[in-house]
């Protein structure tokens, strides 16, 4: 690991797997486990800087299939980099395109040189290969650059998946040989598929290149919640102890706590942001959707203990800015629902240092599932 | 005026008709001369309540025809007004819904008793008249009220303005007696078209009414800019010298301090959030269009002097949220445009203070005219 980067654990929790640790970057400290919101763009979408900051997120995703494309990792790079271009001083991971190659392009055709594809935005041919999505990773200055994968759909035939297995632990040794930045640490990602045997062979032949971090590919890919937990649970143990474990594009709440007690360190998911824009708020006792009629009157906020600007306002407000096709809706949603993923973040890293993580784990389901959420 | 209200003159131009005031509400001061931001449904497109307040602006407007519509004034009432509702604790004033019948409805028509139109949302059939026009705004708890007024296109036979303008003055005293709140204050409105002898007799008959306030309306619907200035010179001097004096619906940055000069206090226009939606920045060279391609590698500020959000982010990174279609992008700037509304008003009064207000405009001018804007 570049000498900028560091991973210590703080503690582990007394009945379950979780663990509470430090990741520290060029940019600043991450307190895990965290949940990272996505910033596609360049932007979290519907949030100010600021308003980013205020939601207690410590490290924000980019992705670099979209950024390359729009407005292209030079444009980036002439701008100072990422962090200087949406003005975000804490650390930045940025993906390495692999996911959208495989849910956004058209007619790709991948071999083992490289991913081709059309451009889901004017439809240009493209050519992104593990050298090409470290140099473009390298141009947008992330603190950490995700290696280039190979993403298969499940189920798949066993032979494709270990294919694609196979050929993403030979572009990881790529991406780590392409590498020029001290200051930007590569994760691998490990994948197989809901295969548990190829999880834990592909995990350990990873595990040697001795990467500064590990992150669990493919998965939240159209699986049941269970056949993933059911791969966290053949795979975790596999994985490195002393680096950080991240579950890529996961998830709901009640995941991010399965996946926390089976050990994992980090994540991000569009769901808190894309759910807050149509509406949908997520509290304690499940999710809300804020269209509904019966909101109309209702003058309580969604949960009084919540420090984001929607917490401010009213239901009754809220809904009316909704129905009205007013920006502000998203807005606010956006910045409760990241808010409220930080807060059970907060929340987590608690329970793990007092060892009462499984009794926050149980507690909070049943809020959750209480009500239908 | 109820004793809520006051309104004090504290210094005038020495070479122009501009003054500087103060206008006192339950919900506090306007320094005037001030520019109200529109938050037709209860918010200003783009941006949270701290972002209102950020931009330096005092006094906010918001639209009584579309309130009544979404989400209804007695669901307003229900949430405490409109102060409560949407959380702005500064002075709002609604508009009467005038206008809106004369832009928006369609199938109106008005009689003595009221304007009858239909809904453009869901083409319901309504009815408004002069009390109902009081009390859906007496429901909202607007600090000011503005008087139903009827608007008429422009240009109109001269027997039509003379019809219109007599009925708005008709149905001013009938506002006037439906009032039952004592924190909340009228402004009449002076019709008349682009005829200054009917303009300065409306003036004259409003005056002998002794409202708390006085707004030229019916202008901005689509005469040219020296027209307008044109009526201002005929009926400025008519209106009552110790009220507040309020353009509706105007401007551009320049037809602000051309009706300051001719001593006009107060103004609201939907420009400055309207164009920021649509990517135009106002600038002290006139107006910027970020989606110009020239912008894609600019490192610099709109205004490295202004305290907005969007200036401290490079006008390449702007541009890059208006191409990729990305909500902070008109965020950004239409938190830029309505600061750069309240500097200038905030530059108007030190001008006027200065006894400098021709020096000022003169330079304001010439920046504005330099760039062609
Ligand atoms: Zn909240
Ligand atoms: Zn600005």
């Amino acid at each position: 690991m570049a000498s900028q980067f560091s991973f210590s654990l703080l503690a582990h929790d007394s009945t379950t797997a979780a663990r509470r640790s430090v990741f520290c970057t060029p940019h600043g400290e991450v307190q895990m486990p965290a949940f990272m919101p996505v910033g596609t763009l360049g932007t979290v979408k519907g949030l100010t800087i600021d308003m980013v900051r205020a939601t207690g997120a410590q490290m924000v995703l980019s992705n670099t299939y979209h950024l390359a494309l729009r407005p292209g990792d030079e444009v980036v790079r002439h701008h100072g980099g990422l962090h200087n271009f949406m003005l975000w001083d804490g650390p930045i991971l940025t993906d390495s395109g692999g996911f959208q190659v495989f849910s956004l392009a058209s007619q790709r055709k991948i071999t083992e040189q490289s991913a081709m594809f059309r451009s889901h935005i004017d439809g240009s041919l493209l050519d992104l290969s593990p050298e090409k999505a470290i140099q473009i990773q390298e141009n947008l200055g992330s603190d950490v650059a995700m290696v280039l994968d190979h993403v298969v759909e499940l189920p798949s035939p066993k032979e494709v998946v270990r294919d694609a297995c196979e050929r993403s632990i030979r572009w990881a040794k790529r991406c780590q040989e392409a590498a020029t930045r001290d200051d930007q640490a590569q994760f691998a990602i490990v994948q197989g598929g809901l295969d548990p045997e190829m999880r834990v062979w592909c995990a350990g032949e990873l595990a040697k290149l001795n990467f500064p971090g590990y992150a669990i590919g493919g998965l939240s890919v159209g699986e049941t919640p269970e056949a993933m937990y059911a791969v966290l649970d053949a795979v975790m143990p596999a994985m490195p102890v002393d680096k950080p474990r991240y579950l890529m594009g996961v998830g709901r709440p009640i995941d991010l706590l399965e996946a926390i007690r089976r050990g994992v360190d980090l994540f991000d998911c569009v769901l808190p942001t894309r759910n807050g824009r149509n509406a949908q708020a997520f509290t304690d006792q499940g999710p809300i959707r804020l269209r509904n009629n019966k909101y109309q009157l209702d003058r309580e906020p969604l949960d009084p203990h919540c420090p984001c600007p929607a917490c401010r306002h009213s239901k009754g407000y809220i809904r009316h800015l909704f129905i009205a096709g007013e920006m502000l809706g998203p807005m606010l949603l956006t910045a409760h629902n990241i808010t409220y993923y930080q807060r059970l973040m907060a929340e987590a890293r608690a329970a793990i240092e007092a060892g009462e993580f499984e009794t926050f784990y149980q507690r909070k389901k049943a809020g959750w599932t209480a009500a239908g959420g």
